[in-house]
């Protein structure tokens, strides 16, 4: 059986979506749940590899279950893995996966969110899927910047060093804007990928230029330098949600 | 000095405001955090008294410090406070009260939400505030449910053993409506006062509304009835926010 998988978890207590030298990766806790349930290891494929303490609500993975092992119905399957995970990694939905699917080259684009809270003092409710940053913002530059790295771009200046075995930096990053309501700052990027760690220092510089530490009209200056060390900073990784992934 | 002051608290690791035989208030961590920093026992006196496990976004409280011990600016204040108290607690407003102010006696109306994710797993990422109700539910006659209870009546069948002790059990209910926005249902309460466990009460009933369990028609029944034994279930505290108290 051949399925896809959407998953959502809470990234705090892990090292992403894969386990690292120093930390356990959800994936890790997933295939260990599947190993227990079939009685041998599966491996699951993903969209994404979010980085430690990036929480996901629509995280895509799928996995192929032989035939013989598979004993359920797709509905209770779901059921089944979240019995054996703990509460901060959930198996949100579950369906078969068309032939030649594959999360991650099939993927046609991607949405992050990213969350803001913007005042002197944190919500308790919200203070482990947001950045608290207590200075007062120019919203309008900040529109300003986010809309100027919309579109085409080689966003090398916005790449992690991980990025530099890759063919190509060049990303299409379809929507990059924010709302504000009260306090919390909700960012959107939707993109037809993202380079490591590219969703943060986007959203760190537009932060800074709300600061006013970075102008609005330098944003497209550092993309077109290419100079990772033009960019700002990169904001912290709580506040980031891998929030869907769009295929055909 | 007078002040009043605006609290947010995840209410998860407390035995609610009030410190309990069996476990620490809210209210205790904060006047413990008072007394570190003005050196002398000062009292909290909160517009409510929110039950194990239930959290606040906007808990008003009132709080008078002797001018000889208060040297810093208002402004100053929250920060100070904060900077003494665990995390999932915050002090997320302070300003000076008017003369004669009390947070409860003042208190026009207070509102309350309540959260269902109404999905067969739970969302990571709200599994602290939100109650998990897996079956499908039947929203027009939970609407219709909610609906009936709006208005001025004795809610004695939805009030808690501590009320008995109370004038009158009679409150009016501003407000009782929710919103569904894919698998998050959001309550709205408002009213000029709450019982002991009555939102829990009220969402928990019209839950049972939604899952046939009990007739819509049969609310208003409960309601005149004012029997405690036929009110549906107390849905669980963790669904609760104490979302806003309003004064003149």
């Amino acid at each position: 059986v051949f399925l896809k998988l959407t998953i959502a978890y809470e990234g705090t207590a892990y090292a992403g979506w894969q386990t690292q030298k120093v930390g356990l990766g959800v994936q890790q806790v997933i295939e260990e749940a599947l190993e227990k349930i079939f009685g041998i290891p599966l491996r699951l494929h993903s969209s994404s590899r979010t980085d430690t303490g990036v929480h996901a609500r629509g995280m895509v993975a799928h996995l192929e279950v032989p035939d013989e092992r598979w004993k359920m119905t797709i509905r209770k399957f779901p059921l089944a893995v979240n019995a054996m995970l703990p509460e901060d990694i959930r198996v949100m939905a579950a369906v078969r996966a068309p032939d030649g699917f594959h999360a991650r080259f099939a993927a046609l684009s991607k949405e992050y969110r990213y969350y803001v809270w913007n005042h002197f003092a944190m919500d308790p409710l919200r203070r482990q899927v947001a950045w608290l940053v207590p200075s007062s913002l120019d919203l309008a530059a900040m529109k300003q910047a986010a809309a100027v790295c919309q579109g085409t771009h080689d966003f090398a200046a916005f790449a992690g060093r991980r990025d530099y075995e890759m063919k190509t930096t060049v990303r299409t990053l379809h929507q990059f804007s924010f709302t504000k309501s009260g306090p919390l700052i909700t960012f959107r990027l939707v993109g037809d990928g993202f380079l490591y760690k590219m969703c943060r220092g986007l959203v760190g510089t537009v932060i800074q230029v709300g600061q006013g530490k970075v102008a609005a009209e330098q944003m497209i200056e550092i993309i077109s330098s290419r100079d990772r060390t033009l960019a700002g900073m990169t904001a912290p990784a709580h506040g980031l949600v891998l929030w869907r992934v769009n295929y055909r």
